[in-house]
This record gives structure tokens, C-alpha cells and sequence, in this order.
């Protein structure tokens, strides 16, 4: 891996290139076809428009081994870049403030020099290139329908993680970043003048017998060594202060780890606003939207990388990452396969250029890249090497 | 009316009779017959087992003019009398605790002395002396199904009140009894250990819940300008503290004075519970049992006893009572004919002998009697006078 | 009172003059000035500027006698009238849109009739015109504390009711028109991320536990035979369906018809919100705005209005009013001397004009100026002739 | 660790003797005597009375290297022995019905053969044999304080675990068993008739109230990822129907992993009551009784014995336990110092004789003794080896 250090500016003119040039989900052409050309310069079979913007290319190990997928999402975000750095971006209003950029340098840079090495390589190497992975229903589900995974026995991925410090790797076995859900609940209820009660159906107070009803979720229906979140984040029922509200809308957040629990906290809440609705004669209406499903990790895959970037030199600390109430598609490619998702820190030195992602100032450290790709890379090879057979 | 004065000592006499010899709701036989035998001897009309054991007599006016009925209760209560007095009970375990007696003995010598006087009648009397008022369901339904009421244009009762002053008549247009009814609630949840509520249906949260959001059928579904009361007395559910209940029992009362409001009481109840438990996927077990409905006085006729009672010299006071949470079955009269129920002090003039009604040491002040027959005929009389057609 | 009918038209042409030439509560100048000058004019004992804009008659009885007030008001309010009438309002924006210029000119056609015959009353009647009925604070305090009750033993008023039919008297002993207040809570939690509820003090579960929480005031707090409401009509805390509220605002309306169940509610709401938000180690701020008192009329003020209304020719329905919800500054002469308050029916016959009160097409049956005349004269004569000494 | 094998019988022979003569938690003197006896026996130093009945020993190894405590406990349970084997209680009403006879032969045996090879040994081995841990508050805390940790480096413990097949062995990073604390809290309101809920303070309603905003804390204050549970197992307010009551008693049981969280709980439950009271100005008792606090297991001795529990023939699953909500003062140890708490698997083949815990039937699978003797002999070893310096 010492190769990489020799394109660690390589790795640096790519970032810059594709940050200078965003391309929001699902709308990432040119991006896609630069990682194409990428690939077919130096030689590396690869596929476009997999299940759409998705590029796979895939290095050919020499002998014989289990194959091994790694993933960078190369898609952008609306937002406009208000940094002030050469590189910065040159598409107003679209801005790579997640870091996809790197993780797409990163890929391409580890393959160009595994690639030169695939006669040492126990096995296949399969570099996912996936759009779209900001916005839902996500790239990752689509890629996998149009068989970006057949063949592939493992899959390893990262995320530069620009609030912790250049040289940590943060990692986690089993659940790590949440299912983030969205649900909508509107009371439908009958309204009147405030001095009336009888002949009405209080929405107001129907709404927050819903609320307080739904604390039940957490602290009784959900099993106590599992983690979730049921928020209502908005209540509103506006009028004037004589009458009774004939509405109540309720908009909040459902959060989990586990898919069980998931559908679980979608049906409680339903019969929550079911039950309280009835004790009023109301009607309701509700609307519950998943985002991806939480980013669950294998152990051995996890503790094999937890050991591998204890090696890396660059590294300082490795650490066991709290969960995540963020949400991630590259939890549909754990579900098929096994593997590890893991936060390479990138924090910049500079703590005034230092923000946190989705932020119009956001930036990586770039010497992230270069650890990012030898955790990636080292993960693949000794994984290989453990499972010739 | 003066002549009742003359028959005051009679009055006393049969009430001590009543008194020494009283017999519990439904087995009012040798009372029954008593009171038959009075009016044989002085040649009413009277008819026996009523509905049970009532007995009803009929005094035919010479006059033309309307029906009036004049009610009174003669059953006496399951307590041990521990008054120390002449007339004491003579039964073990048996006691007129609530003044039938005095209503009985009030009735019969009206009866008399009105009997004598049928020439300035313009109208009928009916007497109807009603069995078993103290336990539900009562004596007055039956002897209205068995025509009791038939032909009766109008009907006047009064209860003897030992915790009102003698001189003092408290009436009261409309409601003025409440319909005081009991219901028990049982959830039937699944218990569990206390630290695993996912497994469980808790018991308590539920019950917990049902006792909540009870409080708004008052607040919420009630008229604001209806009286009504739903209480919670008794919430068990017990266990050891590190277990969750399986069930829990609450048991309790609602109070209306409206038959509407009563119903709706009964139907909300259920809904509360229904609701609620539909959230925990959980059981229950409702019932609401009725006592009587609630006793609500006509307005003409009230007006006309109020007039009354104002010119009866033995009273001085003649108010407005307040609304009465205890109930009585003489609103299934008020039911079919209109009329008014009222309340003649009858405290006894030694605080120390003045105890509330079904106390064992209960006692009434016999001079309300007089005050109770004469306010009685002379509503009687002044109503047919007003009404001759 | 036969005088009156002559009068009908005089009655009709000032109600209109006034209907055109109305003015908002505390800027009645020009009306104050018009009635000062009717009574000027006919030569009746006339005060200005009583308590602000209103204005006190007083017509001496020649007898001996007690001294009867009868009360109109004569702002308006700040509607664009929309009816198409000859008498529409010809100021922009404002009218008489509750009726107020039909009470004073029933008050002022009396006052003239009753001073002809002023030989024969036995005392004086004193003409309360009242200005600022329709904005708190009144102008019905102000006028109390200038004097205008002084040496008066009883007072009458009425309201012209455009939702009851022409002839119908409406009366209520005790509690008539409710007290109308207002109330605002604002509670200040902690916001924060939808996913770490343990870093916030989430406003809208606090929030909603009040709602919960104040149906006990109702359900439990308030003596059941007593009226009240609370509701809370808005209830806003609008934010991202992922975030936690910072805030959330609740208003509403308290209402009751006892002054101290009124402060008891006052003082039970801070409760619920003090308790409620010490659970959560949250802040409030909490305001309670008082309306008008709470309209109790006494008993036989009110018998002897429903008495006489049985004898006006023209009223064919005298019946006993459910209690109002609305508030009337009438609330504070009752306060301070007997009397009673009582709807006049004055619905237009053509149901495609009648609207109610407070409405821009709002228009009243001017032939209830008659009845109102009538009734508050034979009220005002036959009190003094059961009072002559 | 072959030589255990030799002494199996031994193991065995010792286990019975303790089984047919248990004694309860605090009364262990002839167990204690017995231990430390055997400790004479064979030559190894020990210490007597160590916090109560608590037996020290220790095994100074030849060489350098760390000092390893083994902890095993030795109180039986008052519980009578059911079971019909030849090895039954001996003593009426008293049992080892959790498998201490069993930790405590293991313990005796491994050390008897650890002394034979101390040769080898590079440090200390301390044999800590600790009385009762079946009750608070236990015996560990006060033999800390005798001094039982001194010079300790590390610590390891097992419970043999009659519900997992004897050749498993779980092991978990972290929070694995829980603090299991009690509480009660009883609400002084005011009782008074069911109808006149004005002049009381509902304790039904009250404490429905506490239970419901008690459901707040795990799903508002307690930090999403953390474990709790907080349950009324109990809710006792037993009452007529028709009365309101007077007080209502709650009691149940907080769980958790973590300490802060648990200081948090104590106090916001406290809020709860305080707040809910305050809302309707009643009193409360609230008491808060801590059991032990959680057992939280060190990563890296956790991992060694997880590889060491790979390397035993006998055992053929390792796997990470789920959190246990069962309590342990081996808590106080690793409050201390490092080290790890795991179950060896110890159900009997016979299902008919697989019982829980604490049942009277309660018996352990033998063999399971040698797995656990070789898994703490082995992993005390190799953490010397590990820790030369």
C-alpha cells in the first residue's frame, strides 16, 4: 500500500476536479461518465448506467479468492458552496458539502493501484461507484437489482467523517446508523365555539392524548435493550382562542435499528392514533414514509477492519463508534452481503474551516483520502488472504 | 287542614308502630297489611299487592276536578337500630333508618282527615303507598306497570329530612335528585417481568390511561350546563413491584341528572375504554349498572308547592335546595305524570340525637309530620282548586 | 303604556337615525351628544360624561317610592355594514351590528312617555345610557364609580335577541351570561435534534400534557353543579418533522358563571402548567385576561320581569333562557343592586335578513322596540307599586 | 489445564457436599470454614473473615507478572430443596438453588491445581470466595473494603447458567447485567364522596397521572442508545365505588446499565410525582431503594476470554450475550478494577430436570464445573502471559 502514498496528489486533483464540478442525485451524467473514462484508460473492465447513473468496474485478482466490493457515492447536494477555496465548486447552488467527492477519489486512486498489483491479489475486486445516495429511494437499492453485487462475497465502505480528527477510524459492530422515518398524523376531529365542548370533537385535545400516548411506544412496546426514537417535532392547530379546533396536524420522526422494531413502531403508532381517534368518534389520517433502513454491520468483517486500521500508520486512534440516528443507503448492501461500514475522521486542522456535513462551508481534510484508502484496500487484501478457501 | 292538628297524636302513634315493627325492602308484608287494614276500617278504597306488596286507596271528591296522587314509601333498612328509645325495633338487624315510617303514618291520617272533607273535594286522592324504595330496582316501576298512576293527573311526594331543621321546605324545579349509577371496569392486559415490557400488555399504564382520559367525558362531552359526575373509587392492581400487571380492576360511580346526558355517560365510558385498550391491543371487561334514574320536578307543580308551603304557619323557611347526589325511585312517577318531590326538615331538636339518614342512631323530629301532611293536602287541594278544568 | 304604540315610529326613526350614525365603544360622541339633547329637549334632569361618554337620565315620581334604573347601550362596532337598507350605516367600517341603537332608542321613547305620566309613578326612574358595552373594560364600571347607581334600588335591562322570534320573552333566575376570559401559555422547553430527546425539554410533549392535564379543572376541580369550560382553541409549535419543539403556544377560553369558580379556575390552570413543566425542568409564561364578569340575575326582580312579559299583548312566549356563554358589562350593576337582564326576541321575519349578532348583514325586527319599550316600563311601575314602601 | 480433568470427581464431590449443607447469605460460617480449611489443607495462604464471611487466598506465582483475582460466591437461598437426587438439602427450608456450590467447588479445585504448577505462574492468582451475594446489600462491597482487591490487577467471575447448554459460554463487552432498583411512592390526596369531586384531591386520578407521565422518562430523558426501563408493577387504591380516594400506593422497579442514567432516573421520577402532586396540591412519600449497580465488563478482558473460551475443547459456542436485566454485585469488583463477569452454560441434559434460577427444582448440569474451571484458569494464565510487563 506504500503505492498509495505515490498517488496520494493524484487522489487530491481528482477531489478537487469533481468538487469544482457537482452533480445532484440522480442527475450525476458527467460524473459517471469521468469514472467510466477513468476505468478504460487504465484498462479496468467496467459497466455503466447500472441500475442508472451507477458505475461498477471490477479488477481481476491472479489467484485464486473470494471477491471483495468496495463502495463510493459520487452524487452532490443543493446547496451552494460558500467557501472560499480554489476548488470550489463551479455549479451554482450545487455543492459537494458530504464529501462524496473524496470517497470517489479514493476508490478510483485504491483500484488504479490494486490494479497494478492483481497478480497478488487472492481474488476479485469489485469497485461500486453508486449515485444518488442523498436523496430517497437511493442509488444502492437499484444498483443491487441490476447486479452490482453478484459474485460479491463481502463489501467494505467508508465515510469521510469531517467532525472527528484526521487519524481516527470509527467503527461498530451490529447497528450503526439508524432507519430515519418520517410520519404525518392529521386529526380530523369537529370543530366549534370554545364554550361548547358537546357539540364538537376536540382536535386539540385528541392531538395530545396522540402525543402523550405515543411515549408508550418507546418506554413499554419497544424491547428496553433496543434503541429508538418516536418525535413529534410539529403541532399545529391554529385558531382563534374562542373556538374549538376541528384539526390537528402532528409531523415527527421515527427512528431505529432493527427492522422488527421498525415495522413495529409504524403499527403502534397507528394504533395509538387509532385508539385515541375512537374514544373521540375522529377520524385521522396517517402517513408513514421510510427512509433506508438502518446500516447494520457483521462482526467478524467489523473486527477484521477494526484490526487492520489499528496497522495503519496514519492511524492513531480506532474506536467504537456511538450509534447513529443519521440514516445511510449502503445498509441495502448489507442486507444482501456481509461487510462493514466505518467513519474515516477528516476533520480540517484549521478548526474555523472545520463545519459540519450539509453545511454551505462543509470541507474534508484532505489527508483523509489517503488513510481512507489504505483502510479500504488493506481490509480487501487481508480478507482475501483469510479466505483463499 | 286544622284538623290534622287534632290528629297529630295519631300520626306519632302509628310512626312509633311503623317504627317498632319495620320490615326490609321487598319483604314489606305485615306492613302491607296494616296499612290495608287502616283504610278498610275507615272505608277507602284500597287495593293490595300493587306491584308487589303496594297498597293503593282512592278517595272520590264529590266534586268535579283532577286526580292527585300523594305518595309514600314504607320500607325500612338492614341496619341494627341503636337508638335507646321507647319505640326502638323491635327487629333484630332491621330499622326505619330513613323515615318510611314517618312518610307512611304522614299519609294515612291525611288520608283520613281528607276523607272526611270528600265533599269539598273537586277531584280525586289517590294514596299510593310504595314497597321496597330502598334497593333497586324499586317498588314505584311496578306499581306503575300495575296501574298505580292510572288516571292520576298529578302526583306530590315528600321525603322527612333529618339534616334540615324542622320549619324549613327545600324545593327545587327540575333536576333535583341525580340518576346515581355504578360501573366496573376490568383490563385484561398480559403480564410479564418488569423488565421486559415488550412482552406485555401492562395492565397499569392501561388502567392508568382509562382514569385519564375518563376526565374528559366531563370536561369534553358533557354540556357545560349539565351536571354530571364521573368518578374513579377504587383502582387495584397489585403485585410484586418487579412484575408487570396482567390486569386491574376499577370500579366507580357516574352521577347525571339528565337522561340523556346519563346515556351518554354510559356510551363514553365504554368508548374511553374501548380506545384505550385498543392501543395495547389489550381486552376488558365493561359493565354499567343503573340505579334509579334521576328525579326531575315539573315547574308549574313545584311553583304551586313552593306557593304553598309558604302559608303552611309551621314553616318558616321555605329555600331552594341545592341539586341532591343521592337518587330515589320517585322519578319513575315523575316519569309518566307531572308533579314534585320536596323535602321537609326533620331534624331532631337535640344535636346529639341528630344523625344522617341510614344511620344506626337515625331519628326524625315527629312535629315535621304535621308539617309533611298538611303541606301535602294543601297542595293537593289547591291543585284541584286551580284546575277544576 | 298604550302611549307607546303612538310613539312606534318615533321609536323606529331614532333606531334608524343611530343605525346610520354609529360609533365604536369609547368614541360615542356624537351619540352621547344626541341623547343628552333628546332628554335636554323634553326637559328631563340629564348628566354627561358619567364615567366616560355615557349619559344619566332621571325622571322624578311624583309619589313616594323606590327609584327603578333601566339600562341601554349605544356603542357599535367595527363592521362594514352589508345589508342593502335606507338605514345602512354611512360611516365605513362601523355598525350596529348587536342591536345597541334599538336599545337606546327604546330607552329614550320611554323615558319621554313615562316623564308625561311621572304624576303618577310612585318614585323615580333613572336611565342609564351606557356607553362601550362591546370592549373590555366596559364602560358600565366606569359609570358605576361616577355615581350612576347612586340612590337606585333596582335595575332593569334587556337585549334585543335577533335569534329568537319577535314576542318571545327569554328570563333566567341566577347565573344568566357567563364570564368570558382568556388565557395564553407559552411554554419554553429545549429544541434540539428529533433524535436525542435526553438533550431537550420537548415543548410539545409538555405542551400536550397540559392539554391533558386541564380536563381535570373541569372533571374534578369545579363543584359539578356548577357550569365551566376550559378550552385550549390553539395549540402551534411548527418545526421540522425531525427536530424537537423549542416552544409551543396555547390559548383559550375559560368560562363560568360563579366569581369563584372563575378565580379557581384562574388559579387551577397556573397549576397544571406549573407542575406540568416542573416534570420537565421547563419555563412558562402564563396570562389570564378577564372579560366581564359573570350576568347572575336575582330571583324575584326576574319573576316579576316573567310576570309582567305574560301580560304584554304582544309577547306570546315567556320561557326561562338556557344559560349564555356570552359576556354583558350588565354583569356589574347586578353586582352592586338587584335586578335581572332578559332577551327580547327581535329576529327579522324574512329568514333571508336574519343573521346573527356580530354579523355585517346583521339587522334587527324593529317591532321588538315595542315590546322591549313595553315590558322594561310595566316592569319599572309594577316594581314600584309592590315597593311602595 | 489437563491435571483438572484428574480432579473432576473431586469437583463433583465437593459440589454435593456444599448442595446438602447450604447456608442462607449472611449465616455461612461452616461454608466459610470448610473453604478456608481446604485453603489449610493443601498449603495455600488464606484469610478468614474478609468482610464478614468472606475467605481470601492467594497463590504467589514464581515469576513476575500481574496479580489475577477468581472470584466465586457461596450463600444458598432460603428456598426448600425439591428435587429427589441423593445429593438433596440437608438442611429444611434452605437450598443452593443458583449454583454457588457449584462456582465455589470450581474455584477450590482450580486453585488446588494452579498451587501445583505456581512454578510456572507469572504473578499471583487471589482466590476471592465471597458470601452473600443473594442479598443486599451483599457481600462483595464489604470485602472490598477488608481489602480483598489489594494488589489485585484484574479480575475474573462466572455464574454457571442453567437456561444455555452446558458448552456454551456468553460473553459481553460492556453493560451486561443490570442495576435493578426498587422504588414506592404513595400519593396522600384527599378522600371524599364520588360526587363532590371539588372537595377532594383525587388520589386515583393523581396517581394515573404519575403512572402515565412516568412513561416519559425512557422515552424523553433517558439518552436513546442507553437501556431502561422503568415499571409500576403495583397500583393499589382499593375503595367503594362510591367515594374518592384518599391515597393510592405505587410500586415497581427502575432498571439500567448505566450509572448516570440511573442517578438520572431516581431524580426524574421524583419530578414526576412532584410535578403531578403540585398540580393538585397533594403530598407524596417517594423512596428510591438502589440494588446493585449494573456489572460492566472491560473490552480487553472481555475479548481474552473470549479467545481463550474459543481454545476449550468442551466449549463449542462462544457468543456475545444480550443484556441481562438480572443484578450481580460482581459490579462492585469491576467498579474497582478490570476484568469480566461471563455464564458458562450449565443446563441439565435431561430437560425434565432443567429448571431456572431460584427454582425449587433448581439443579446445574456437573460437567458444566470443569468448563468453568478451565475457562478461568486459562484465562488467568494467559493474561500473565500477556502482561510479563
Amino acid at each position: 500500500m506504500k503505492d498509495l502514498e505515490d498517488h496520494y496528489e493524484e487522489m487530491v486533483d481528482i477531489r478537487r476536479y469533481l468538487h469544482m464540478n457537482p452533480e445532484v442525485s440522480f442527475q450525476e451524467v458527467n460524473t459517471a461518465k469521468y469514472i467510466t473514462q477513468f476505468y478504460e484508460r487504465i484498462g479496468i473492465e467496467v459497466r455503466s448506467n447500472v441500475g442508472g447513473n451507477g458505475v461498477v468496474a471490477k479488477i481481476s485478482g491472479e489467484k485464486q479468492g473470494p471477491t471483495v466490493a468496495l463502495r463510493a457515492d459520487f452524487d452532490a447536494l443543493p446547496i451552494q458552496d460558500e467557501k472560499e477555496v480554489p476548488y470550489k465548486s463551479r455549479v451554482s447552488g450545487v455543492m459537494h458539502a458530504c464529501g462524496h467527492d473524496g470517497h470517489t477519489a479514493t476508490l478510483l486512486v485504491l483500484a488504479k493501484v490494486l490494479n497494478k498489483h492483481r497478480n497478488l491479489l487472492h481474488g476479485n475486486i469489485v469497485l461500486i461507484h453508486q449515485h444518488a445516495e442523498e436523496y430517497a429511494p437511493g442509488g444502492a437499492y437499484s444498483m443491487i437489482q441490476d447486479g452490482c453485487l453478484d459474485g460479491v462475497d463481502i463489501i467494505f465502505g467508508t465515510h469521510l467523517w469531517a467532525t472527528e480528527p484526521v487519524g481516527k477510524i470509527q467503527y461498530k459492530v451490529g447497528p450503526f446508523m439508524a432507519a430515519a422515518d418520517r410520519f404525518e398524523i392529521t386529526i380530523n376531529g369537529k370543530g366549534g365555539h370554545g364554550a361548547q365542548p358537546h357539540k364538537t370533537k376536540d382536535a386539540i385535545v385528541i392531538g395530545s392524548q396522540v402525543v402523550t400516548n405515543l411515549q408508550q411506544i418507546v418506554s413499554r412496546k419497544v424491547d428496553p435493550v433496543q434503541s429508538a426514537v418516536v418525535t413529534v417535532g410539529s403541532f399545529v392547530s391554529e385558531n382563534a382562542f374562542n373556538i374549538i379546533a376541528d384539526s390537528a396536524t402532528l409531523i415527527g420522526t421515527a427512528r431505529s435499528f432493527d427492522e422488527e422494531v421498525r415495522l413495529q413502531i409504524e403499527e403502534d403508532i397507528k394504533k395509538v392514533v387509532e385508539g385515541t381517534c375512537l374514544m373521540s368518534d375522529a377520524t385521522y389520517h396517517y402517513q408513514y414514509t421510510r427512509g433506508y433502513p438502518a446500516v447494520v454491520n457483521h462482526a467478524d468483517e467489523t473486527y477484521l477492519l477494526k484490526q487492520i486500521a489499528e496497522k495503519i500508520p496514519e492511524v492513531n486512534v480506532v474506536e467504537e463508534s456511538p450509534l447513529q440516528m443519521g440514516g445511510e443507503d449502503f445498509s441495502y448492501y448489507l442486507k444482501r452481503v456481509n461487510g462493514t461500514f466505518f467513519f474515516t475522521g477528516a476533520m480540517p486542522e484549521d478548526s474555523n474551516r472545520a463545519f459540519p456535513h450539509h453545511h454551505p462551508k462543509f470541507d474534508i481534510n484532505e489527508r483523509a483520502l489517503l488513510i481512507a484508502a489504505k483502510t479500504l484496500g488493506m481490509a480487501a487484501i487481508q480478507y482475501q488472504l483469510e479466505n483463499v478457501n
